[in-house]
């Protein structure tokens, strides 16, 4: 596991023009840091050999940008890489880059071309089962199958949030509203901060 | 874990005549695969000393043999082995004449002599960790002692989904209940079928 | 990982005069063990730099001594040890002692002080994680922090069960609840008595 990939720069997005954060005055505005902080950094990283190819869409990655955007994040460029070993070198980029948070989506089943699980492990020192095992909790009361996911969530290198998306919608939407619910409160903690 | 044995051919049994599908014309179909395939092959292994030894009956071995015919399974004979490297040794049979679902029901439990998940542990390749917290998660709702079945679920060799069912009716009836629901789609997957 | 910490001697409260068990005509008695049994030997660890360093007050060390108190188990004088190695120590040591069962509170999140599940790993033979899962989704429905608990439960030695409670008040209340939900059939279990 030598991230020896250069990463690339990352490109800063700090007004999503196109996307601005919903303002409707009877809804709660998106919550604000508890604390002041510097800027953070997020990358996306898509696995899916059939959308690096060309011959799928990427339905999920946009939304995960979007959803990043609206939440103040500095968003370096999404990714999208076979599955396999591409998934890896992705990860080992963003880490050496320094993000703060790294999601994944896609290839988290049991097809013979789903490896993000593996690729992900190596780079997780402290695991956190919980997010992985409410994510298909919430995920199952849409649909069953939301129980046969295999991602991981945990922490590299003592800063960076790594955590397996599905590659589904719903998946999708299910995993970042329990990242609504914690993102805050883990990245406080890896700063030392208390609550 | 050298799977050297040999394994013993196995039984037929397409008809079930004793016991034939529920067909009540209120109730809907059973659900028929969505792919044409191949038969395919299970076997049933009953992990219980007291059961190997005529001491106890076999509660819950015949009752899955009964769901998987019902469900259109070829099946193997079931094999009724004591607690430990028996266990392991019905296992490598059982991949090695290469089934394409491991039911096992006993020895999950923390009691000495259960080494179920141990002995199952060796065979996986690619772990499902979802399928045991769902089944804790819906016995529990019968009795809390459901949380203490250390199962585990997974793939071998890319092919075979071995999953450790509980040794009581309850927890075996709620596995059967959650492969209903899964059973098919981690079939397609794994032969590389999408959905 | 060499327990060469010589234990302190137990600490027999067998009556606990300042909090006797509650006795209201209207509520079932306690939970009487379904089989005779010698004194079940408990100890709870309380792993926080700042509450072994008297900058804050051990919140809920006592309240789970009490609990035990109430439900018959000989304690062991709990200890308070900062985050970090002095845990395996504690642990080392209450297991070498012969206890039960051990439950340590703190040190479960992802704070850079956090390390009780690591120091916890390396004493557990068989894990239990039914039993983190089901304390997460008990808490979950009070706040959606209870997932990020890292805590591991198991067994040491085939005696001794360990438990990691999170340190605030709330995962601890949970924590209790399901043991009183599971504990006696596990010690059962482990003493090879049937259910």
């Amino acid at each position: 596991m030598t991230p020896a990939a250069s990463p690339p720069p990352a490109r800063q997005r700090s007004e999503h023009p196109s996307q601005p954060p919903p303002q409707h005055p009877s809804q709660p505005p998106l919550r604000a840091p508890a604390h002041p902080r510097t800027a953070r950094i997020a990358q996306v990283i898509v696995a899916s050999t059939r959308a690096a190819g060309g011959v799928y869409p990427d339905r999920t990655g946009p939304s995960i940008d979007a959803w990043l955007g609206e939440r103040g994040w500095t968003l370096r460029e999404r990714r999208v890489v076979p599955d396999g070993d591409a998934v890896g070198a992705a990860l080992a980029a963003a880490v050496d880059a320094g993000c703060d948070l790294v999601v994944t989506t896609g290839g988290t089943g049991v097809s013979p071309h789903d490896h993000t699980p593996e690729q992900t492990l190596p780079f997780l020192d402290r695991q956190l089962p919980g997010l992985m095992e409410e994510m298909r909790r919430r995920g199952s009361s849409s649909t069953p199958l939301a129980v046969l996911s295999r991602g991981y969530a945990g922490i590299c290198r003592g800063r960076t949030l790594i955590i397996n998306l599905p590659g589904s919608p719903g998946g999708v939407k299910d995993g970042l509203g329990l990242l609504d619910d914690v993102l805050d409160h883990i990245l406080d903690q890896l700063h030392g901060l208390d609550h």
